[in-house]
């Protein structure tokens, strides 16, 4: 059957993340039975990975096989009439049949955003980003830094997990201004990451920016590989999948 | 009774706009509301104008007076921590008795976001921005030009007002970058707006940017004082009152 390729936006807001669950609004969920309602037929949808509850994407890509009768289909529209509102396909494309939205992914990019005016937050976006005052940027932009590069990131990735090989490389690790004035990113491209790893190192450079921990930390944090050293993990609304890289 | 100016956010897609209306959700209501529930009185909240049903604010201005024995509350923080989710207090001063939200209001700012990809939209950006696909920005800076300075605007303010004067002076109209790739927003200043003036002249600019009229005819719309000739009013949810401006 031909490969379809779907790059999804959605507010993560009022899913309970990507996977799907019995009694639970997940956006695989919601693909699955838009699928449904194109073409009778219960059609497994393959994302790039999971996101979590209240992660929000602009560029999470995922796969599915159509029957050859419904080729023909304008999936991008045909889906976006019958899917939920707060879900998008922003492209659909068919591909070749090797192409899986997981295993052939060499790269992703998540940006984190931060609401640093410390006296008030807009309504507007406080599904879209954290709110945390005023940090000490040059102190977090030294630990993503040291976060960059190949790294154990053992000490970055949350419980329940069965994952066996936790080293992953950070290409980039950089700030970049946000949507409003009172916000400000942290855009991390890696080769992968592990359950949470963003969040984890967005709550490690927080901490950080608040003076409580030096930048240097994260290079022992990496070293020690304890989950249980290492601080809070940041909130899931603040965090959004920019894009899945593919050669 | 001491006068308190309050600075307000708030995100108009579940409000029925500013005024207080019996059995609709206002952000007036939601407000006076919330002045009750710290001082047990029904309290009066003036705003610099109404918005309406749909229209968001980060600046909007409004003022109440609090009763003598009530001025020690930490206004902002008391507020704040009684108002529903999509409305926030971002500044509370105590101001001089002869401060009106409304009538020392010496200009608005609203600005007007624009979605331009006509390939998709993001779901976490379809309350804030019309979608409009690709537009001629060149013609419609020229129509903002010639909006701009002091005219009379009847042909842009909708019917159901007993407003007398209609002449307003715009001091500015331009446009500049949306808070993603994606956006374009226009930026207008002016002395005061007529009932939908910044969403009948952005209806009019989006027909010019689609080449459906020339630039040049807002000035002839602007002398016919004909509403009726005018293109169709721009959707409320692009629309947000950036700050009012006083002496």
């Amino acid at each position: 059957m031909p490969r379809l390729k779907l790059t999804l936006a959605y507010q993560g807001t009022h899913f309970s993340g990507w996977q799907i669950q019995a009694r639970e609004r997940t956006v695989q969920g919601e693909l699955e039975t838009a699928v449904k309602t194109l073409t009778g037929q219960n059609l497994r949808v393959h994302a790039s990975g999971r996101t979590d509850s209240g992660v929000h994407a602009i560029g999470q890509v995922a796969h599915l096989d159509i029957p050859e009768d419904k080729t023909r289909i304008a999936w991008q529209n045909a889906l976006n009439s019958v899917l939920p509102d707060d879900v998008a396909v922003t492209d659909a494309q068919f591909v070749p049949q090797d192409f899986h939205a997981r295993y052939s992914a060499k790269a992703k990019v998540y940006a984190y955003t931060l609401w640093t005016e410390p006296g008030f937050t807009w309504p507007q976006r406080r599904p879209f980003a954290w709110p945390v005052g005023n940090l000490d940027f040059q102190a977090m932009d030294r630990a993503a830094d040291l976060l960059t590069g190949e790294h154990d990131f053992t000490a970055f990735q949350n419980v329940g997990t069965d994952i066996k090989e936790t080293v992953r490389t950070v290409y980039e690790f950089y700030r970049r201004p946000g949507a409003t004035p009172h916000e400000t990113e942290y855009v991390v491209r890696a080769n992968g990451f592990l359950k949470q790893m963003v969040r984890n190192m967005i709550g490690c450079l927080v901490e950080i920016g608040r003076g409580k921990l030096n930048p240097e930390t994260v290079t022992e944090l990496l070293a020690s590989g304890d989950r249980t050293k290492a601080p809070a993990t940041a909130p899931a609304k603040g965090l959004t999948l920019i894009s899945v890289q593919y050669d």
